[in-house]
């Protein structure tokens, strides 16, 4: 079954814009990997929060996308930005539209 | 901005399979329905858990959605299969893999 992954961001005060848009580069490096059917980079009502939703063929997978230099890259651009991670949700992805 | 959508229901003891069987047809309905990006059905680690995950062009397309007829008889059905509904969020979806 497809492996789902929801999780929350807080970004240092200000700082949220920029961290979207290292997420955004990252949905962009994922868009060869077969492995990733969703990657998505939302914000919210709250201020400095971004929400990543993501849907995966396997675990694994997604596990192994985070090893690659130029993630490794974005990850320690990204981490001085963050203030908290929280509301770590994993999912088994039954059907549905859309993937 | 796309709107998302994410909701976790718990289902009536032993009835999840039921429940996520009528969000699948939810989905299925919604097939031709080009203002929904993403409709996913996932459960989760606890037992009674199930996890709605959407993506619309917009909010008003998202709330007229529950109207047609075929909709309000899904959930007719699925509202004695349902203990509880929570982790209610609304999600602005900037990007990303998969939209």
């Amino acid at each position: 079954m497809r492996y789902g992954l929801v999780g929350k961001f807080t970004a240092q005060p200000g700082r949220r814009d920029e961290f979207v848009a290292i997420l955004l580069q990252a949905a962009e490096a994922l868009g060869s990997n077969e492995d990733c059917i969703h990657y998505l980079v939302s914000t919210a009502e709250e201020a400095d929060a971004i929400w990543a939703t993501e849907v995966w063929t396997n675990k694994a997978a997604h596990d192994a996308s985070l090893e690659p230099a130029d993630v490794r890259a974005l990850i320690t651009q990204a981490m001085p930005l963050i203030a908290s991670m929280s509301d770590r949700l994993e999912l088994q992805v039954v059907g549905g539209k859309g993937i």
